[in-house]
């Protein structure tokens, strides 16, 4: 099975950064357990997703290969802008704005890569696999469309209130893991 | 194989999740040393069940995996507690208190989810696989059955001691891993 | 398949080495950003080869699996110089010197152990799979040839500048994707 | 596969132990290098010794699970004593003995716990695979049991000479790679 070594390095990436999370947990910073929760709830998100769009995949390139690398490069750094607003967060002032600026951007930067690889991979069908399921397809290019521009919107937020914008970010996912296991049944079964 | 995909990621975490426990280890600090014992047993007794769960599963869908990276969270917690127990344990007062207490609620909390993951799957054999075994899948549910409540009585022993608590943790680890290596041969095959 | 579990272990450490990365990124030093990208691309990018390189062969013999760990023990290694580079390069001086030089030491040491690997694999077709790609087989073989003097070369600009050869690194990376995305379509699937 | 699961969390825990220790190699610290190679390179010889034992075995069962949780909780600990022997190894005197002690002793509960789990698969053909290769498995048997005592009397070697201890250690890895890379060709094709 061709793609199968990019999902475990995939994989791998995912579990750690995810897992890498709970270094920044302070006993005395109760906002750090909240931030652990989001940051961790969110790659188990894109982490579910990108099961999704590697499952209509029947082969890789080199050029999606190395798309891949630049996501999970986004991915992996999601640890860092998740202790900034751990630290940060509530100290007000420009502190807390770049610190959830950081955070915001690095969801921007995340969707947007994996956005391109999904467009990429799609694209007539390029990398599709022989049987893959039109309707699964479709709907994964429709859920892409409006991402960037939520993030983007939840992220520029920041400028008017820092906590309001990750906020957001906590009822996106919160919204998202309820929606999609309660009411988009299409394609549920992973 | 439908499984083997949220397999590799669970894995993962558990690993990192474990490995991560000898960061904390200090060589001035004794307890430090059990402490990364029995965190790094529990998780690999997690890991086991966790394990005998998945052969039982068919396939999974996405309410299933959003529950999966919650319960995997709530593993990824264990080195943060673990630490606090270390440090703090020998203090006495409060900060012992407390370091007990997050150490217990954070496997009520992994055991609450572990169940919820087992009846969502098992319920109505939603999730099962088609030659699951009968006699395994009654097992698993008998044994999910008192977890939570013990754990919630040996996490509340802390009020009272908080190295008692701890110990109870460490006895039921023992006695868990002796019980089903020398006993519990039904469905031992994992 | 005899070659999988070595492939497993070796994705680990790829994506162990790339995501531990982000615990040296500094909100306070912009130049550990930069660093980040650089070094998480360019394990990206010996993680393809080495894709590529894996899937040539059909077994491994003991003197592989060893050469193999010494490989990894550059690529695990990289982290460290590029802490250095991101807290020294812009102090100038000795200090920037020897952070440059260990980074370019570190790939150096990588790209020969990394061709060593693939000429005791291929010298002879000893581990190459039955079914190997010759054109494949003869590109990689090319294609490492001139990879270590590049690197030598790049990590000796050092001693005139080490900002330089910290940008020619950057610079080879970059080709290296688009080249190879864009036009290497031979073999260009994984 | 009933092991496949087993190997991935191990492979998972030997690649985190053996990338972790990149962490604790410092620019001031030239030991800590030879420290990082040398523990490396011992846990990807165990890796090696674990690929060859599992691949004789056709099944696990719970104690076989929970006595691989326990051998890997002593190579997860290895960064651990490689980080007092990079740090204290030059000072001399108690601090010296006793990290070279933490070393060797760490070697010694893995070995241990290596040949027990060996010794538990093997007896009576227990675990082992149907096909097993008999002069592989009377081969791992027969190198399991100097194993513990050669680590022992090398540990022992620190009350004289700390140094000399780590020193065996670091030739008895070098023979052995060399050793079982040119000469060891029985079962060598892993």
């Amino acid at each position: 099975v061709p793609t199968t070594r990019l999902e475990t390095f995939a994989d791998g990436v995912f579990a750690i950064a995810a897992t890498l999370l709970i270094l920044d947990v302070k006993a005395s910073n109760g906002v750090s357990y909240a931030a652990y929760g989001l940051s961790f709830a969110t790659i188990g998100i894109i982490w579910v997703n990108h099961h999704t769009v590697m499952s209509q995949l029947g082969a890789v390139d080199r050029a999606f290969l190395f798309m891949t690398v630049f996501f999970l490069m986004t991915v992996a750094f999601i640890p860092f802008p998740t202790q900034l607003v751990a630290e940060h967060i509530r100290d007000g002032g420009a502190e807390a704005r770049d610190a959830a600026l950081t955070y915001g951007f690095t969801f921007v930067a995340m969707s947007i890569s994996f956005a391109g690889l999904w467009a990429y991979a799609s694209r007539g069908g390029r990398l599709l696999k022989p049987d893959a399921d039109e309707r699964t397809v479709a709907g994964i290019t429709r859920s892409f469309r409006p991402g960037v521009f939520v993030y983007l919107a939840a992220t520029l937020v920041a400028y008017l209130s820092p906590i309001a914008s990750v906020c957001i970010f906590a009822a996106l996912a919160l919204f998202y893991v309820l929606e999609s296991s309660l009411f988009a049944r299409d394609g549920g079964r992973a």
